[in-house]
């Protein structure tokens, strides 16, 4: 639970590099979760005063203690707490009365075991707030920060040595998560910068923690690791800030299983969003989102070591078939190309390894153990040329060969020392730990699996582009809130959104036969009528719509017969009237809609029309607001984007025109705020390029009504002459 | 290319197991490749004879050699060539004449490197078939048997020990990747029997060694890699070879990439069948796709230490909420099933970690590093209550803190003792190499990564779905073949649908305005009319298809204009007339068909209808024949079968019609053979529960015609009015 009202007034400077830590319950056992903080602090070389509180002992692990924490010389910044349960909320007060203003509470039993547990930890907080405290946890590993030697924490990863300082910072919701990934970057000569483990987050989120951390001069890439989030749009602020300065933020969200996210939500009390709309929200704000622990490090690996990429075009460099293909296939995974080298830069290649293939993947061949200087020269052609941004060379197990990996190594030296300038080099390699070690030195990246290789560099390529994309989202439409609880009626589902800025068909609302037989003549074609009523949410269940009717007497028939099935559907009906429209020229038909979410608040959904995006979960969602470059990336995610290509020769759509649609809706559900519900366009029809995208049907449902007014006989602006050409052919082809 | 005509007399059981070996062109060095094969049989103490050839030593590396083939003092079983490629010929001709009738041709430099090593090696073809000789290569690794101690190959994985023992076995076309392969399984302490590399396949292709390696004792799983292979039929029996004795086959197959694919055909010579079709025999045969080295490696180490899993249920303990969620997300994504336990079984779990949680993922909390007994507790409880048919246990770093994991491994090991019996266990964790060792050795699989964990437990699921899969292949349907070239008229393909035991609705083909009204009047309702052209095989492209056509005038109105649209767009036609039937009932349109791929002959294609199958690849693949079980788990690996289960209120359709229309398809493929182009049947109508599937719209092409005789006025075996209802109103709703 997130503590509402007033900002807490310290920032998080001093609660992540104090220099003074008090270690409130400090033990005398070096092993002991209570002894550890205190041990690490000291081993790991901390320069700041630290102050073991204990009541029993005057000294604690070699150092002076205070029996009690008012007893305490000086006030220092922080203070550790490790006392069991039953003491925390004593132990907190007395931190506050001392004038303490940060806290890590590692102890935990609270909000996660139960009813008591949460009511402690909902009294904990409010002791903190009162007292402008900033507190993390409880039931957290606590923090460090590998520069200043600074740890905060009890972490079975630290048992095998301390990280290195670094770039990588990780902030885990949970301690064992962020631990596993800090033990396993050490490992593999990952530098740190900072660890924080959030866990029950009385005060101090993850999302903070990763604002905080996109600022620091000496974090260069953050690994986050959630299982929900309570508040998304602080979530995306987090995210944009690390965007706007480069930082690339490697996040694995778990929960995404059934089983998955039940087993979340009773670890934490997160109340998470949907998958889909984390997955809309990374996207938006160019997160990679890892799926496993070994791709957070592989990512974070390459982070730390390489820039973003400057393109994404993928050269490969081979010295067996097998590897280049393999790298070829897992880059077309990854988003990467393999562009085919020109031909004068083939015909280079031709003349160094006459046996090789040259196009890209280019195969040396296995001659280059002989001779190491054709890789070099390979390297170079394909490194010089500028046809590829990165690198991915593969040599198998051609480092563990009596000829050994040196020569090979310096001949990727000497290949790409040119290239390595503003360009990734991946080495897929099986090596010993001290060869792999050298090449890291000369500016490699090695990975063992070739297909994690180009993963990796199909990261830095996707950070690139995200942190390229620049921002002019869309202010909220103003809409005067009022009070209510309803479902708009389509027609005054589609008056809204027309004020939204979408476009919609003429359309007449008849309240007689005889309205809409002069309706139908005006529109002087063959119509669609629908019935219109607050009762009737789905209209087709009904059979309360009718397309293609023509002539006087069948719209009168139409009148009676939908009138008569609405009456059969709901005895009590109330019948605004029968709606009378042109009916609709062909195009693509989109799904566009909004959905207030508990985490994220507003949020756009787009997606193919018919059954199909909900059948094959072909949809994108993005927070709001975002603007139009997001809005086409969206479109770019589903297969609507090769529909409008002009799919199967049917005529390009008007891309632009959706693009405009999805903003509209997003200012309109940011406008809406919470008063939103949902927002549903079914469909939204995406005419011909430069012809505009209709909404043929809409259902907004409001969970606090709006004065909106509705004139009586809605006069649509889209004109559908300009794209009909053989409508009534049509129609009668498209009978039955 | 592989050599036509007789087959060749030897098998493979002295190509792979020789008593005695020659090396020609052995040389001195150890080092150089063509001293590699003997220094590794001699190390690795083969017991069979050796007999270096060399024409200018009278020893070589310490054993008496011959200055020539024919001089041997005894017929080999088998002669290693690794001579220059110009010396190749010769020495093949000379092991001919010596009576050798086993070569494997180390040698590169022939069909990989361009026209003159491609007729070379057509030569060496001729040689070898007329001797009667198995030859494995040219440009390949050669092969090794670890159980015999048989190593007559050069890889450099080799340089770092012998593979042990074990169950494992290597055929890959690619030498360099086969030792890369068996240097990781060596590494990761998994036992070997056979590796083979096949090279450019002049005689013995993989396809070969796979349904040899099946019937191997030594053989418990088979790792296969191929860039494509030549003979798709060939293929399909040895992985039903496989299947049929129950042993794994993992297989990577690259080239899934366009850039992959171009370079895979530039680096063999193989014609690689479309990837998708790859990916429907793989599901077929109950293979294991692999996309990388590591994913094969992981399953291979299971496969070699576990069984396939007796069910789906995995049980998920973790000492950490985090580990448990990351494991159960990745049980949904490998298809495997996280129950909840039942009621009682979370009690009692409960009564263990009070604080942990119980439903599964069952969370013990960190408190097992105090108290390892509480984890064998609680896997005993999981294990035990038959809830389950495998687990996953996390413990992350935990075996790295001052505790140990000996504690932990022993709970592991009374927690399971019963459940191993015939249950697979599998551990992540973060350990140092001993500790993983000694887990192994009580029979847990080891993984670091807890995602690969589960999905090597969910391959061992999927290879025990398929070998339990029982197979009663259609027969082909018997067919009188001609000669011709061309395609079948809607109604010519439909009367051969419906000897195929499809079916479609009644038609008659008009030929004259007057037929066509009188056929209407006989269907009593609203008709389809369509023209039937040979020249118009897409008739909705020039409007040669009118739906819910009524009443007379329209009849004969819609008569004349299909006659004036198919004049108009072919002047020069042969109009067969106009088909006209009922209008089809409601239904679930789905796309069926078959093409003759040049790898695996008749194949069999069901898709999603409309534009979705195409543009979503919502396809299945099958190699014909299969039989009813095969259909239905094509159908349910698209997403037809959620829409045929009732999608969104509509009611459930007739899968069993679905699959007897699938198996009818497959006997026709199979029996029309290499006479088959393609069926497309588009759309076949899935009725609903027990009303059948009908073939609304057919082409076939031909690639060698068939005197199918056709009755001027087809009858079709469906009568519509049996699943008729309101089909006025529906044409009426449909318009438009």
């Amino acid at each position: 639970m997130s503590i509402p009202g007033t900002p807490l007034l310290s920032t998080l400077d001093t609660l992540f590099n104090p220099t003074s830590v008090a270690i409130v319950g400090a033990s005398e056992d070096r092993d002991r979760l209570s002894g550890r903080p205190q041990r690490y602090l000291m081993e790991a070389g901390f320069k700041g005063v630290i102050y073991p509180v204990n009541p029993n002992r005057s000294t604690v692990q070699g150092l002076p203690a205070c029996r009690r924490v008012a007893q305490l010389p000086a006030t220092p910044d922080l203070a550790l707490i490790v006392v069991p349960v039953a003491s925390a909320r004593q132990a907190v007060i007395d931190c506050a009365n001392r004038g303490i203003r940060s806290i890590y509470l590692l102890t935990g039993g609270f909000a996660e075991s139960g009813e008591e547990g949460r009511a402690l930890q909902g009294e904990i907080g409010e002791i903190a707030r009162a007292h402008g405290i900033r507190l993390l946890g409880p039931n957290c590993l606590g923090a460090f920060n590998a520069h200043s030697r600074f740890f905060g924490a009890f972490g079975t990863s630290l048992e095998r040595g301390f990280p290195a300082a670094g770039p990588v910072a990780i902030a885990s919701q949970s301690g064992a998560y962020g631990q596993h990934l800090a033990y396993l970057l050490h490992r593999r000569g990952v530098g740190m910068s900072y660890f924080m483990s959030t866990g029950n987050e009385l005060d101090v989120e993850l999302s903070e923690c990763i604002e905080w951390l996109a600022v620091q001069p000496q974090v260069g890439v953050i690994l986050a690791y959630a299982e929900g989030v309570r508040d998304g749009a602080r979530l995306a602020r987090a995210l944009e800030a690390a965007r706007l300065v480069r930082k690339p933020v490697v996040f694995y969200k778990v929960g995404a299983s059934v089983a998955g996210s039940q087993a979340a939500a009773s670890h934490t009390a997160a109340m998470a969003g949907t998958d889909e709309i984390y997955d809309g929200v990374f996207r938006q704000f160019g997160v990679h989102r890892a799926r496993s622990i070994e791709e957070q490090l592989d990512i974070a690996y390459a982070c730390a070591r390489s820039r973003p990429l400057r393109g994404g075009r993928l050269g490969i460099v081979s010295v067996s078939g097998g590897g280049g293909v393999q790298m070829a296939d897992s880059a077309e995974a990854h988003g990467l190309l393999v562009p085919a080298l020109s031909p004068p830069v083939q015909a280079e290649l031709r003349a160094i390894i006459p046996m090789g293939s040259h196009a890209n993947p280019v195969d040396t061949t296995g001659q280059v153990v002989n001779k190491p200087q054709l890789l070099a020269e390979t390297l170079q052609v394909v490194a010089d040329a500028g046809e590829c941004d990165a690198l991915a060379v593969f040599l198998g197990t051609v480092p563990l060969t009596s000829a050994g990996d040196a020569p090979l190594r310096e001949a990727i030296r000497q290949g790409t020392e040119r290239f390595r300038t503003d360009g990734a080099v991946a080495v897929s390699m099986v090596a010993d730990e001290p060869s792999i070690r050298a090449a890291e030195a000369q500016g490699c990246l090695v990975y063992e699996d070739p297909a994690r290789a180009v993963r990796a560099l199909g990261a830095l390529n996707g950070f690139a582009r995200a942190f390229a994309a620049e921002r002019s989202p869309s202010a909220a439409m103003p809409i005067p809130t009022g009070v209510g609880d309803r479902a708009l009626s389509e027609v005054e589902a589609k008056a809204l959104l027309r004020s939204a800025g979408l476009t919609t068909l003429p359309e007449v609302l008849a309240r007689s036969a005889d309205e809409a037989v002069r309706a139908a003549s005006e529109f002087a074609a063959p119509v669609a009528m629908k019935v219109v009523s607050p009762q009737i949410l789905h209209k087709t269940e009904i059979g309360g719509v009718l397309l293609g009717v023509s002539g006087d007497s069948a719209v009168r028939d139409g009148y009676m017969t939908l009138n008569a099935r609405a009456a059969r559907a709901h005895p009590d009906l109330e019948l605004d009237g029968i709606l009378v429209s042109p009916m609709a020229p062909r195009g693509v038909e989109v799904i566009l809609g909004a959905v207030y979410d508990p985490t994220f608040g507003p949020v756009v959904m787009l997606g193919f029309g018919g059954v199909t995006a909900e059948l094959f979960r072909d949809t994108a969602f993005r927070a709001a607001p975002l603007d139009e470059a997001e809005a086409l990336r969206m479109i770019e995610e589903t297969h609507v984007w090769r529909m409008l290509q002009g799919w199967r020769g049917a005529p390009p759509g008007d891309v632009p025109a959706l693009v405009r649609a999805v903003c509209a809706v997003s200012r309109l559900a940011l406008g809406l705020g919470e008063a939103l519900e949902s927002i549903d366009i079914n469909p939204l029809l995406v005419l011909e390029e430069a012809k505009g995208a209709v909404a043929l049907d809409a259902l907004v449902h409001l969970a606090a009504g709006l004065p909106v007014s509705f004139s009586p006989v809605m006069g649509g602006d889209f004109n559908p002459s300009s794209v009909w050409e053989g409508r009534a052919e049509q129609a009668k082809l498209r009978v039955g």
